[in-house]
């Protein structure tokens, strides 16, 4: 139920704001991959529908909350044709605004691992499970998307990604569980998420990474 | 039940006899690669299961209808394996006979977006869900099967092939909505397949493609 | 419930014990293939955790055994985030035994394999899915490793080791299913298993590939 006017703006109607952009910011990157592989329309809905989608997909399919969450609402399913459709004829618009796509990428991330997660727990799952359930929920999509599109994965790169889900997730739930309202809990997440992220976009942050040692 | 001779030929021993046709030849097309990469006789098993029962069993985990159908009814298993067992020591035949083997992967195809759509129709699912069920049904075996091969991913290549199923899936969902009989839903939507994906065997039929404008 | 001191040592504690190994060789072998594309901790977490418990997802969600196993039961997800972490520093060690590894690894392929199918069988299906379901747990973990970490599929290689897998799987169920005890069945399965796989590690056995036959 999206009820946006007339009602006072709550932590509800956010977080079902910043859902909806992060299906279409998702399904944006998604529709970008196919551009680059210069794909006819059907590719393009293709990959828009699975990397929008494909998080939340999987994190039902492992909890057992099937049919999952776009079968009983075809809405997600036509948003991201929708995209598909227009970003067809629009790709180079995003694709000349890489730098204010990968801030909206960054917000659906932390949103949907946040959302990820309180699913999870929903579920009745234990603190340590909802963590991963926000993470796949968050990076799956983009991860299929990579391996369907030809692209590096972006698990393979050097970017701090995966990384901010994790963070969203944990501070999300970590909230929860001591205690702390919804609406502060989902604030939280959402912007260590976003922060995290933040700081890989603007100073380049990355994780140190291994370091192979000389072999005997 | 098959029940081929005795009885009157119906609609349902047709589409039985052409979802066996279609597990075959899609079982066939993945022995092929098997058979490409020099795997052993294993190696055909895995890719010519995978890819004959792949899209179905993506379509029942989402649908949430488990197990998947081929746990109950192993008979899909086993045709399988009888496939790759044949081809390991045959497949320069279907290999020199590859328009033959198009054609019949393209009925395939189109038998498995009209089943898929109509299982999950009787899942209780909306028309646009269906749709997306349908094609899943009928391209996501070939998808795995690309990414477990090595093999440039078939969305990546410039035919039209996702397309006949979506079409095939429409076609058949559109029927059915309006009230038409089964049967000829069943007809339309694989015949509406059969002939885009035939198109695009003969004269090569594909979509406008995304073509990058100039960036700014 | 885990009890291995204070009772006699019983086929269930070892399976119990090789279960264990064998997750956390599995997660050492995504952790490894972490180092080898030298990613930051999280890479290695994710990594480590989806080869350890990736064929056993797949198995349930097929069967439909949802929440899947990891979900109810976390602590296989913190012993592979464990793994992940003390490789993060330490991966030089195992890299550095190899072979070790590889007979770790075909340990814990048998024991998958077997637990796997009995795991099938327990839900009811029939000798053919069980051993499909006993193989899907022992390999599916490595197939998804390589296609995330960017590696050539194991599936692809020349070794003899979905095979194994096969085997100790098909041994373990037609054990069961002529009538042998419980522990009689999991040695026998297991044993083939790992002298299968050994058999390809010392002595480079593999089966006969398809040759291609020359075309018209």
């Amino acid at each position: 139920m999206i009820t946006l006017y007339g009602t006072t703006i709550s932590i509800d109607n956010v977080t079902v704001v910043l859902d909806w952009l992060g299906i279409i910011v998702f399904a944006t990157t998604g529709a970008l991959v196919a551009s680059r592989k210069e794909m006819d329309v059907v590719g393009f809905a293709l990959l828009a529908t699975v990397t929008g989608v494909g998080g939340g997909t999987l994190r039902d399919m492992l909890l057992g909350l099937t049919p999952v969450f776009w079968v009983a609402n075809p809405v997600y399913l036509i948003v991201c044709l929708a995209v598909a459709c227009l970003l067809f004829f629009t790709a180079h618009i995003p694709a000349s605004r890489l730098r204010l796509l990968l801030w909206l990428d960054g917000i659906g991330l932390s949103v949907f691992a946040v959302i990820g997660a309180e699913r999870a727990l929903g579920a009745g799952v234990s603190p340590v499970v909802a963590v991963a359930m926000g993470t796949i929920t968050a990076t799956f999509g983009g991860i299929i998307r990579d391996v369907l599109g030809g692209e590096s994965p972006i698990i393979l790169s050097r970017e701090v990604y995966v990384t901010a889900a994790v963070l969203a997730a944990t501070v999300f739930v970590v909230c929860i569980s001591i205690g702390l309202p919804r609406d502060v809990s989902i604030v939280s997440g959402f912007g260590v998420g976003v922060i995290v992220r933040g700081a890989a976009l603007i100073w380049g942050l990355t994780l140190p990474r291994y370091r192979p040692r000389p072999g005997k």
